[in-house]
């Protein structure tokens, strides 16, 4: 983002830097100014916000691309911060005030338009992640008893400040509730005089609640492309929609939350430049620190068979490429399947299904690893490379057997993982790379030792 | 999904199953349909959607969720085939013709309307991943010397067929570049006599190029909250947009494929339980053995350490624990550096920002790992547990001083991979787990028995 630099032109930046800058900014793309603002530091935004046209600002704020606004509204004027917010979407309100402390919140509530105020009480009250959270309360909402000529006059008349109108709901006049999605298309080639409820197609609109979690939503949006949702209460009127743009977005953070926990750590919710040292050691400490504490059971395992390592140190050359060769058929697994969960493409009763189907799939991949280690012993030994001793065909057996056992075990333990965390209630997508391979690496040690207490006993063992 | 089940009452069930159940499909939202198809053998489906009146044909036939719909296509009589071809979105019938076998492309190509065999030799020109591939050349665009009414009733004659109109593009007659795009809400609360240029916003409209990758048309939708964008060819003239339905499902597949590849594996283009064993295996297959022999490279280490392996056999006690921190951080500090590569959080050239933070944020956590090491050895070592040898406090330094510089060079290398895999031209997201881990798997190894030589020389070794 560095490319994009303010011209600094003698002629009237010297003059006024900072007022040219928020007039500069109110001429671009909202889009676009913001990646300006983001370059800033604090400071130099607040000051630039505070100078800008009031319905500039507005824009900017309004997009979640912008880091820091929480912080930039904070250190506003009370007043301007206030007549901003009452400006500003409501749902963008919700998620900034989400990042207000105890302090700010009181501060700045006080005095805010009642509308505001009113949506806000509401929206507050939704933890992330569900549709209530992500949905706004400004929708065009119309009663059954309307024709389609009231209600084009309705969106000319009151309706005309919003940018986009996804759909007009059409509610019940007494018992408010959500009779029928009316897409703007079709209310403008309808005959004017027709009855808003024949406008809309006959069928139930699609609705979630507002504690469905937001992956549902996504889902539902994929499924029935969707530009926007009703969302319901329990008596089935319409309390907000969620718009897909607001789905994008949650679908964007999601997918950075489950990476980081697949790579085997806490999702921080900054850009990484951003995130301070401290916070940034503390969400990967947890993780780390969990794995290794779990990770100490080889050096259990491995105190276990101490007799046998010192007869047979050959042995101790193959322990990290066998180990290795389980964590990387299981991480393989584990990927496959939360992304089988994630869509919905199996469900957790098929879990013996997916078992039947990994067990061979990792013997013939064990098989196919084993015999490329056992033609690597057997080429070393007969170029004269390393002298693995008498009973080298023996050694290159052992190798050759644990990976097939023990890829095979990677396969089912990796594959079963994102099942199990979805048994106790986790995110399959929390079963992570790391976390597997710190599995099978116990069991891995496990299997290599008995084999070669098996294939050696009487020989090196 | 095998919940759903069709209603099997024997009272019409058992006199014409197949019409009744094509009857019954016809009858549900398309998508539940769907479901419901995607759980039927091939031939089945084939023969509803034969029976099925034309125009649920056709909403069936246009959503991606449905499996196998080149092989229904396929299946069905010809004249029935095209006429559906025929009435289908342009996109999903160039989806469907690339998965088409050359015979079948040739067969059923013959005969198809002449709108709809131009539009596909357009978009069949497009490789997969691009907004080309992606785009529809269905959209509804005005010369802009037309007024509002003009348009309006434009749409209501000629664009009633369409379900959803994102955007009216408004072009110059003469040389029909895109000069504005206009939302229907503007065009319906704008004076009827008006310019259809003055009811557009005045500026620039977002585009982009049939070329274009759809990771950056997906940050483009995001970045700009966008339902459609147009895309433009070199003479700036419009050529088809991209809807935002197409560009989550593009999203969806990306996140199944970066997921698939971060777990070190081939993205198979199918549900888990429909790739077949074979593929499964060569997904699989591909990347296990490539790491494995990269992986190879810690038994040469190995061997070329085998006389302090003799010597000292309590230091292999550790490796696996010693590897696994490694590799975990590594991971990690991957996840991270992938995600904010793909939100361009960060630039290529930033890489050298993010070592320094890797940098002191590996040595922090390489010393908690190391101090946790140190603490089990100290205790197994004082409660009588294991015996160490009588240099154990050299062993205990030994491991936790290797601890620090393995989850500090895991750290950095893990991060720095993102980076080169950019520089190189892959996708940051080719950067895997298990890649990582066997990169510092073998720096590892070298690492601790260096760090084993000075601490222990004259004393183990």
């Amino acid at each position: 983002m560095n490319d994009l630099r303010f011209p600094t032109g003698a002629d009237n930046a010297e003059l006024a830097p900072v007022l040219t800058l928020a007039e500069q900014l109110a001429t671009m793309h909202a889009a676009d100014a913001i990646e300006l603002l983001n370059e800033l530091e604090l400071s130099e935004s607040i000051e630039i916000l505070a100078d800008m046209p009031h319905e500039h600002a507005v824009l900017i704020l309004d997009q979640p691309e912008l880091h820091d606004a929480a912080s930039i509204i904070k250190g506003l004027p009370a007043e301007t911060a206030r007549q901003l917010l009452d400006a500003m979407s409501i749902d963008r309100v919700t998620d900034i005030f989400h990042e207000f402390d105890t302090e700010t919140r009181a501060r700045l509530v006080v005095g805010l338009g009642p509308e505001t105020t009113a949506a806000l009480r509401k929206l507050l009250r939704y933890p992330p992640h569900t549709a209530g959270s992500l949905m706004t309360t400004e929708f065009v909402s119309v009663p059954s008893t309307w024709t389609a000529a009231q209600t084009l006059q309705h969106i000319r008349e009151v309706e005309r400040s919003r940018e986009t109108i996804y759909a007009i709901y059409v509610t019940d006049p007494a018992t408010k509730n959500l009779l029928r999605v009316v897409t703007l298309r079709r209310l403008i080639t309808s005959e004017p005089d027709a009855s808003i409820m024949s406008v809309g197609r006959d069928v139930a609109p699609v609705t979630v609640a507002p504690l469905t979690d937001q992956e549902d939503v996504a889902r539902l949006f994929r499924k029935h492309d969707l530009l926007a949702v009703p969302v319901v209460n329990d008596s089935d009127q319409i309390i907000g929609i969620v718009t897909v743009d607001d789905v994008i977005d949650a679908m964007t953070q999601e997918m950075t939350e489950d990476t980081l926990k697949f790579g085997g750590m806490e999702a921080p919710n900054k850009p990484y430049m951003q995130i301070g040292f401290v916070q940034m050691l503390r969400k990967r400490a947890g993780w780390l620190g969990v794995l290794f504490l779990s990770e100490m059971l080889t050096a259990s395992a491995m105190q276990h068979f101490e007799g046998e390592l010192e007869k047979a140190v050959v042995l101790t050359l193959f322990i990290p490429l066998i180990m290795s060769s389980g964590g990387n058929s299981g991480s393989q697994a584990t990927s496959l399947l939360i992304r089988a969960l994630a869509l919905q493409e199996l469900r957790l009763k098929d879990w013996w299904r997916v078992a039947l189907r990994e067990i061979p799939t990792g013997l013939v991949l064990g098989s196919f690893l084993g015999l490329i280690g056992v033609v690597r012993i057997t080429t070393w030994q007969m170029l004269g490379l390393y002298d693995y001793g008498q009973h080298w065909p023996l050694v290159a057996a052992t190798v050759g057997t644990a990976l097939v056992g023990i890829v095979t075990f990677g396969s089912l333990a990796g594959s079963m993982l994102p099942f199990a965390m979805q048994k106790l209630g986790f995110d399959p997508a929390s079963a992570s790379a790391p976390f597997v391979a710190t599995l099978v690496d116990v069991t891995g040690l496990v299997i290599y030792f008995s084999i070669a207490l098996i294939i050696l006993s009487g020989t090196l063992l």
